[in-house]
């Protein structure tokens, strides 16, 4: 089987563009260096982040594929380039919490890496001119975004990316603090975990100094981007 | 046994001042004529609202009552003064939704008066400061401000609530668009639902012509505000 080549480029995400292949099961992913915050308000770049996030996510895909957590993940074509499956996109972002941060704890007024007896799962709707806002179970269903079944299938999978990479970065000395998954539909129906996990979508802080190794030090100005990436891309790497 | 009467103010809310009594397990609400929206950035008053949210809402509690809806209510003991169970107050606040207007419609950009195949139920965090923020079950849940079980028998309440007032208002010619509802919990643990039932907390549309009948006349400047509550208590004393 030869491997498929792009054709037209059929979206552009704030990080990533997507293009169609030669084979209509299949898209290219090409990452970015691109990086914005506050729902676009902020824009800048991060130098080598799409190298590194395609490099991470490629590894960590890899990885919970073994540990039987399928995801649309094929194979990386090129630094920046990553074949994956095409799938219709659930319109429903799936954030877990371990810990509270962001804008979680604002919204709430929770103290700042207060922790929780069990992790929380957030829905929001996918939609940049509304700001991914947050909703509940029954809006995804009443607005036909997801059924009840697919929203029971996305938080299996959710605590089971949780609990393989929670573990396998603590190992690291990382905590991993929340995450943002998005899933897909497979021509079969089948909810299938896509887009991407790196320091984009994940925070992650060195879990001795709490040092934040992810895009928040993009977003609070903290300065050492682009190295809290390559940091995250050497320890996931050990 | 005598009726308890009023001791010190313990709480004044937008609506209503709340008052400890002589009898330690009940409190009274006194029902004001200020109005407030938009989480307080507007004000006002409402002729006689107090007088007919008093009215409307002992109406619908003890028709709920007879229906096996059990709730705060206890006696009115004037106009504007109604004896309730003295509850801990649930920090939930719990919003059904049969037709998508208001912040709904316009957070998820859904067209106004949508029908929906199955009612919404929406819980928010109390609080005033940080305006009623929209949570999920899971929030309630690590924050302790409500058990699993707890919002389980909120669910079912609310629904019944809604099966009974839905029907009940249709026969009058009102549809029942959303409303919110209050809980507590009794000194055994038991959850009751609490504070008030009427065109504050209710958004009620005339059947035949969708003229708004509530609070919205208020929020929208749309005149005839407490003309609007006048026909509600008229309607519901049918």
């Amino acid at each position: 089987m030869t491997t498929p080549t792009k054709t037209e480029m059929i979206a552009e995400g704030k990080a990533k563009k997507i293009y169609a292949t030669t084979d209509p099961t299949k898209l290219i992913f090409h990452f970015k260096d691109d990086a914005t915050a506050f729902n676009a308000q902020k824009k800048g770049t991060i130098e080598s982040k799409g190298m590194l996030n395609q490099r991470i996510s490629a590894r960590l895909f890899t990885m919970l594929k073994a540990k039987g957590i399928d995801n649309h993940y094929v194979a990386t074509l090129s630094d920046r380039e990553m074949l994956v499956e095409r799938l219709e996109i659930i319109p429903v972002e799936t954030i877990l919490r371990n810990l509270i941060t962001g804008s979680c704890g604002k919204r709430l007024a929770r103290p700042e890496g207060e922790e929780i007896p069990h992790p929380i799962i957030e829905f929001s709707y996918k939609s940049d001119a509304l700001g991914d806002p947050l909703i509940n179970d029954d809006h995804a269903i009443a607005f036909g975004w997801a059924t009840a079944a697919e929203l029971a299938e996305i938080r299996k999978q959710t605590y089971a990316v949780n609990n393989f990479l929670k573990a396998f970065m603590a190992e690291r000395g990382i905590l991993l603090v929340d995450f943002k998954l998005e899933f897909g539909r497979t021509p079969e129906g089948r909810v299938l975990l896509a887009d991407e996990i790196c320091p984009d979508t994940c925070r992650f802080w060195d879990a001795a100094t709490k040092k934040k190794l992810d895009k928040d030090r993009f977003r609070q100005d903290l300065g050492e981007v682009s190295e809290a990436y390559v940091e995250i891309d050497r320890r996931t790497a050990m």
